[in-house]
C-alpha cells in the first residue's frame, strides 16, 4: 500500500526544502524542537498555536495577550455569517470543507490586510484566521440544524469555543481537554500535501487566504484530512455489518482484504510505520469515553479488534485518524464537520509554513516528463 | 535572477511527474502532439481546449457538439451572480482573482456531480466552469462599474463572448481572434505553479472545484498569472516617467537595476532564454493596434525599447507576460481583469490535468529538511 523509498512518484521519499517548523521521522514528530507528546502532555493548543506562528514558546504575558488577542477576533463579518446560512439553506448537502472553503475565500475580501505579505500583516491575519474558523464552523453547523448561531463565548479557550459554536452546550473539562489534545496533533507535519499546497499558492507572491482556500481543498480529500471522516464511515459499516451476528469482524476484515478494498484509518507515507500521535489521542478518546459515554466503548473496542487484524495480516499500524475518528464520535460530533475541526487546528501550520516561505521565496515550479504523442501538425 | 540547474530549490529543474497533457522545452511548447505556434495559427481555442480536455483533435461533428454544449452552459445560479454583485458593492478593491476564487468555491456547492471524481462527471464539471467562468468575470467586472450584468451570447464563440460579457460591446473579428489567440498561448504549460497545485489537491482525492481554487490561487501571485497586470503596472510607470522628457527609458531602467528593482516581464524559469509564446502575441498584438486603435502603437514601442534594454544589458528575454500586458492595454480591457482572462483559458489545463492525476492517481507528499531548533522540553 505505501511505496519503497525508491519509488519516487507523488514525490515520496523526496526533499524539497528546509523548514524551520517541524521534524517528522520513523521515530518522532516535532513542533519546533517540542516532541508532539510533551506537547500534548503539557501545553494548551493555544500555546502550541503561539510556538508555530511566532516561532518560541511564550511567556506568560506573550501566551495572555495572545489569547486574548484571538478571542477579540472571533467574531466574523455579518456578510460572511449570511453567505454561510444561505449555502446551508440552498446546498445542504454541500460538504463543510467545501463550505469553509468558501468562507475563508470570502474573508479574504474583507481583510484590509489581504494583499499584504508581510510578516507582521500575515501573523495578524493568521490569527484572525484561527479565531475565526471555529466560528465559521459552527454558523454552518447550526445552520444545517435549523438553529440560530451561537456568539462565541469569550470565556472558553479555542477548543472549548469551537465546541460551544458547534453543539450550542458549554463542554465538560474533560471533553475540552480531549479537543485541546486533538488540535495540538492535528496542529503540524511538515510538507504534507495540504501544507505543501499553502507553500506553492504562495510561492507566487499570492496572498495568505489563497493559500489557505487552497490548503482546505487539499485536506478535503480521503488520502488526507478527510481520512478521520473515512475511518469512523469504515468503522460504522463494520459495527452494522457485524452487529446482527452474521459476519465477524474478523470475517468482515478478510472479506475486505480479498475484495482490496482500501481501508482508512491505517499507515502513513510519513512515517511509515508508526503514528506517534494515534496512540496519544486513543488514550484520551479513552479516557472520554470511560468517564462521559460509556456506549462509546464499544468502538473503541471495535478499533482495538480491527487494528490487530491490520497488524497481523498486513503490518499496517493505524495512524491518527482512526483515534480521532472514534474519539470525535464518542463525543457526538457530526462526522462530515471532522475534517473541518481539523482545519481549526491546521490552520496554525498552514500560517507559520506561509509566512516562512514568504519570508525566503523561489516560486515553487518543477518540470514534467512528456509521455503524451509525437508532434504532428494540426491541418495535416 | 533565474536559477542554475545544479540550484533545486522551488523544485527547479526537478522532474516530478509524467504527463501526456503539455511538453516544454527550450524551443518549443506542445499541447498534445501540436506546437503551439501551430494551434495559434490554424485552430480556435474551443479546439484547443477539447484537445487538452478530451485528449485528441475534435471531429467537425465533435467540435459542433463540444462548442454548443459550452454555450449551453454559460449561464451560473442566480445565488452566484447575486453573490459576485455583493462582493463587487461590499468589497469594491477585492481583487478580481480573488472574487473568481470565490465564485468558482460557490460553483461548487451547486454543481450536482462535485464529488464525483470520475473522468465522465469531470469532463462535464471541467466544460461547466470553462463555459461559466467568462459569465462570472463579465458579472464581477460590470458591477464594479455599476452596470447590469450582461446575459452570454449564444452567437459568440468562448472568446468573443468573453469580451462581451466584460464590455457589453460586440467585438470586431479582429478583437475576438486576438482574443482567441491569447487563450490558445495561455492554455497550458504543464507543471507550472498553479497547475502543480491543482494536482497536489486533486492527489489527495479531494474534487475539481477545490483543486481550481487552488489554482486560481496561485496564479493570482505576480511570479505566475500576475505577472501580466504586472508587467503592465510597470511599462505604465515608465511611459509616466518618461513622457514628460525628464528622464529616457535608457536612463530609467538603468535606475531600475542599480536599484535591484524586479523588472516584470522578462524571463522564465521553463523555457530559460526563449518564450515562444511572446513573440507570436506581440504580431497579434500590433496587428490590433495597427487595424484598430493605432494610438495604442506607443506602448508596443516602449515594449520594444525596454525589451531591447533587457536583452543587451542582462540577456534576458521577454515572457508572454510582456506581450498580454501591452496586447490587453491596446483593446481597452481592465489591468485588473487580465489575470481573470488567463483563467478562462488555463481553466482547460487545469482540468485536464486534474483528471490525468485521478486517472493514475498517488498523493503528492514531499519530505522537509528540518533546520529548527534541537529538541527540548516544554517545562523546562
Amino acid at each position: 500500500m505505501y511505496p519503497t523509498a525508491t519509488d519516487t512518484r507523488g514525490l515520496a521519499g523526496q526533499t524539497v526544502g528546509d523548514t524551520q517548523i517541524c521534524s517528522v521521522n520513523q521515530t518522532q514528530l516535532i513542533y519546533r524542537g517540542y516532541e508532539i507528546a510533551d506537547l500534548a502532555a503539557n501545553a494548551t493548543f493555544e500555546e502550541v498555536a503561539f510556538l508555530l506562528l511566532v516561532g518560541h514558546k511564550p511567556s506568560a504575558d506573550e501566551l495572555a495577550t495572545f489569547s486574548g488577542d484571538l478571542v477579540s477576533m472571533r467574531e466574523i463579518p455579518a456578510s460572511v455569517a449570511d453567505a454561510i446560512v444561505r449555502i446551508a439553506g440552498e446546498s445542504p448537502s454541500a460538504h463543510p470543507m467545501s463550505v469553509l472553503r468558501t468562507a475563508i475565500s470570502l474573508l479574504g475580501h474583507l481583510d484590509s490586510e489581504c494583499e499584504d505579505n508581510g510578516p507582521d500583516a500575515e501573523l495578524r491575519k493568521s490569527m484572525r484566521l484561527l479565531a475565526q474558523i471555529p466560528t465559521c464552523i459552527g454558523i454552518h453547523q447550526r445552520a444545517l440544524e435549523g438553529k440560530p448561531a451561537i456568539s462565541p463565548d469569550p470565556a472558553l479557550g479555542h477548543a472549548a469555543n469551537l465546541l460551544w459554536c458547534m453543539t450550542g452546550e458549554k463542554p465538560g473539562n474533560i471533553a475540552a481537554r480531549v479537543m485541546d489534545v486533538s488540535l495540538i496533533l492535528y496542529a503540524e507535519h511538515d510538507f504534507n500535501a495540504s501544507t505543501f499546497t499553502c507553500r506553492t499558492i504562495a510561492s507566487t507572491n499570492s496572498d495568505l487566504h489563497s493559500a489557505i482556500c487552497g490548503g482546505v481543498g487539499a485536506l478535503k480529500g480521503n488520502l488526507h484530512g478527510g481520512a478521520n471522516e473515512a475511518a469512523m464511515a469504515m468503522l460504522e459499516d463494520i459495527m452494522r455489518d457485524t452487529e446482527g451476528g452474521d459476519i465477524t469482524v474478523e470475517a468482515w476484515m478478510q472479506r475486505a482484504f480479498e475484495e482490496k478494498r482500501k481501508l482508512m484509518g491505517f499507515g502513513h507515507r510519513v512515517p511509515r510505520n508508526f503514528d506517534r500521535r494515534a496512540g496519544i489521542l486513543r488514550e484520551w478518546g479513552l479516557k472520554y469515553a470511560a468517564e462521559e459515554n460509556r456506549e462509546s466503548s464499544r468502538w473503541f473496542e471495535l478499533g482495538d479488534e480491527v487494528q490487530g487484524i491490520m497488524l497481523r495480516e498486513k503490518n499496517i499500524f493505524p495512524n491518527v485518524s482512526l483515534s480521532c475518528g472514534m474519539t470525535y464520535f464518542a463525543m457526538g460530533i457530526p462526522v462530515p464537520q471532522y475534517t473541518p475541526i481539523f482545519v481549526a487546528s491546521r490552520i496554525t501550520g498552514w500560517c507559520a509554513h506561509v509566512m516562512e516561505q514568504h519570508a525566503n521565496n523561489r516560486i515553487i515550479r518543477p518540470l514534467a516528463s512528456y509521455t503524451g504523442p509525437e508532434l504532428t501538425t494540426w491541418n495535416g
